[in-house]
C-alpha cells in the first residue's frame, strides 16, 4: 500500500521524522541529566510511547484516566497523570491502575487530596502524589510555596499517599520566573523536612531551554513528536521537522482564486496558530486556508503561482497536532510514500 | 441510570428540547410547502434521523460518505450527499449506496461530473445530481447561471445520471441574494429545457425565513435539533431551546476569580460563536470560559457573585454543537435528570 491508496481527508505520520525527533528530545534530556517522560496526548499511540520508552524515557504522561488505561493496555508500565481526580468512579479506575502500573498523579487542593486519602490507604504500595505549581501559566496549580508545603503536609501525613515532589506547567517563555517559583518551593519544603524527590516540568516550545530550570529534575514534552504549524509560529522547528500531514484533496476550484479542500475542522480543527489560516499546505506554501467550515478548507490561491487542479492531492502541516490526533481513528504511518502500518489511535477520544 | 451517575466530561441531550425543535421545523416547513431534509451533522445518529423521517422529512442530508453509510445502516432510506464525489475508492462506495437508498448527490465542475458519469452508467437507475450554486457564501459551487446550464447539460447527456436540480448553501443574512440568483439561473435553465426539479437550500440560522427564497422546493437545516451558543448569539433560540448540553466538573479553584473545568477543547471544540469565550454555563451565565486547553476549561469567575466549589458539576452550552456531537463516542440522551439512554455517536469521526 502506498500513497496513492489512501483515501482522503487522512492523517499521515512520517516515521522518519518521529525518530529523528525522539532522539533529539532524548539526548538533550540526557546531555543535560534531565528525565524525560513524554506526554503521549499528541500521537495517542502506544506503539510510539514504547519506542519513547526504549529511547530511554523513564515514563509517560496522560492527562485522562482514559489514555492512561489504552496505554496501560499497550504495555506501557509507568505513567504520570497530572490531574485533579475527582469522584467516586474516577478514583476507583485510578486504584485500579495503581494495580497496573507505577502510577503518581498531581493535586492542587485539599478537596483533591481527601478523595485520594480515603481511597488510598495501603502503606506497603502508596500512591505518589505531586504538588501542582501554577508559576504563572494561569490554570490549575497552588499560588504559593506556602500552599504547596500545606498540600505536601496532608499528602505525608496520609498513610496511603506519599509526596512524591512538585509539578508545573510552564508558562510559555516563562522558565525564569518558574524557576525562581520552584526554587523557593524547594527551599521552604527542605526546611520542612519534606525535600520533594521530583521536579517535572512540561511544554515542547520551551523544550530545548528546559535545563534553565536548573532545579527541574524532568520535563514533559510532548508536541515535539511531530511537531506543528504553532511550534514552528514560536521558532520550535521547520518544515522538514513536521511529522504529522493531513492528506487532503481539492474537491473544487469554483474560481481561479479559490480551492475548496475535503479537509474541514473535522479533519484540521479550528486551533489557531499564530501564523493566517489552519494550515500549512506544503506543496503550495503561498496558499491561505482561510477558513474551515466542517467539512470543507477554504483556499485563497491569490498568492500563489501555480496553483492546484481539482483530484489533486496535497499534504497539510495542521495548526495544533496534539487536536488532529484526536479526531481521527487511525494513523497512517509512512515511511516515505509507502505505508508501514495503519494504526488504530487507541487513545483517541478518552475524556474521562 | 441518573445524571449523578455519568462520569465527566460528557455529551447531554435533552430528549424533550429536541421533541420541541424537531416539532417547529417540521410544521414551519409544512406551513410553508417547503420539504424538510435534514442535515444529520449535527447529532449523527440514527435514530434522531429517524425521528425525523417519522415527523415528515422526506430524506436526509450528509455531507460525507462515510456517514451516509452509516445512516443507511441505520435505516435511513433516502440521503442527499450535497458534496463533490471524486476518485475510484469513493465511487465504488457511492454505486454500493446508490444500491441500497434512493441516493443523489451534487457536482460543481465538469471533472466531478467527468467521475460520475463514468462509474454510474444504468439508464434505468440513474444516479440523480443537483448542480451546486454559490450564492454568495464562496464556498463550493458555480459562479453563473450559465455555469449552472452546462453542468446541467452534461448530467442530461449521461444515460447514467439525472439532472436533479440546484443545490445551494446561502450565506447567513443572504436570503434576497439567493433567491435572486436561483431564480436567474431557473429562468435560464427552463428556457433551455431543463427545469431543475429541486431547489434545495440550507442552514439553521436563517431557517426561519427560508420561506423568503420562494424558489426554493426543499431545505436542509441541520443545528436546529440542539441549537448552540452560535446560534443565540445569531438570534435564533434562547437557553431553554438548547437540547445539547457538555456535562463537565470543576477539578480546581486555584484563586477566588480562577475555576478550571474538566472539559477543554477535546469536549467543547475551540470554534468561536460571537459571544465571549467558549461555551456557556448554565449555572453561573456570568462566567466566562476565556480559554481552553485540550483537558481544561479556564473559567473567569470575576463577574459571578455565586461561585462553584471543587466538585461541583455543570452543564455548558457548546459553542458549535455540530463539532462537539464529532468528538464524543457516546451521548446520554436524558428525560430531565434520568438517562433514557447512552447512544453510540456511529456516524462520529466519518471523515472520508
Amino acid at each position: 500500500m502506498d500513497i496513492t491508496d489512501i483515501d482522503t481527508p487522512a492523517l499521515l505520520i512520517d516515521l522518519d521524522i518521529v525518530a529523528r525527533n525522539l532522539k533529539a528530545a532524548q539526548d538533550y534530556a540526557d546531555a543535560h541529566g534531565l528525565r524525560l517522560r513524554p506526554h503521549v496526548k499528541t500521537h495517542k499511540l502506544p506503539r510510539f510511547a514504547r519506542e519513547q520508552m526504549a529511547l530511554g524515557a523513564v515514563g509517560i504522561t496522560c492527562q485522562k484516566l482514559g489514555e492512561a488505561e489504552a496505554m496501560a493496555d499497550g504495555g506501557i508500565s509507568d505513567i504520570f497523570l497530572p490531574y485533579n481526580i475527582l469522584g467516586p468512579r474516577k478514583l476507583d479506575r485510578l486504584a485500579a491502575l495503581h494495580d497496573r502500573v507505577t502510577l503518581s498523579v498531581t493535586a492542587d487542593s485539599a478537596v483533591t487530596l481527601q478523595g485520594y486519602a480515603a481511597r488510598f490507604t495501603d502503606a506497603a504500595h502508596p500512591l505518589p502524589v505531586l504538588v501542582e505549581c501554577d508559576t504563572g501559566a494561569k490554570r490549575c496549580g497552588v499560588q504559593t510555596a506556602d500552599e504547596a508545603l500545606a498540600l505536601a503536609r496532608i499528602i505525608a501525613a496520609a498513610p496511603g499517599l506519599r509526596f512524591g515532589g512538585l509539578m508545573a506547567y510552564p508558562p510559555r517563555g516563562g522558565l525564569a520566573q518558574t524557576q525562581d517559583w520552584l526554587a523557593g518551593a524547594i527551599a521552604l519544603l527542605t526546611r520542612n523536612n519534606l525535600p520533594p524527590e521530583v521536579i517535572s516540568i512540561g511544554g515542547t516550545p520551551d523544550m530545548a531551554r528546559a535545563a534553565e530550570i536548573t532545579c527541574a529534575t524532568e520535563q514533559r514534552p510532548g508536541t515535539y513528536i511531530y511537531n506543528d504549524r504553532m511550534q514552528m509560529a514560536w521558532g520550535h522547528g521547520t518544515v522538514a521537522d513536521c511529522a504529522q500531514t493531513v492528506l487532503a484533496t481539492v474537491v473544487s476550484r469554483p474560481t481561479p482564486d479559490r480551492a475548496i479542500l475535503d479537509a474541514g475542522s473535522k479533519a484540521l480543527a479550528a486551533d489557531l496558530a499564530g501564523a493566517p489560516g489552519h494550515g500549512l499546505i506544503v506543496e503550495y506554501p503561498q496558499a491561505v486556508i482561510h477558513a474551515l467550515s466542517e467539512e470543507h478548507g477554504h483556499v485563497d490561491l491569490s498568492a500563489c503561482t501555480a496553483r492546484p487542479e481539482i483530484g489533486e492531492v496535497v499534504h497539510v502541516i495542521p495548526n495544533h497536532a496534539c487536536v488532529v490526533s484526536n479526531l481521527f481513528d487511525e494513523a497512517h504511518l509512512m515511511r516515505g510514500d509507502k505505508v508501514e502500518e495503519v494504526a488504530r489511535i487507541t487513545s483517541r477520544g478518552k475524556l474521562t
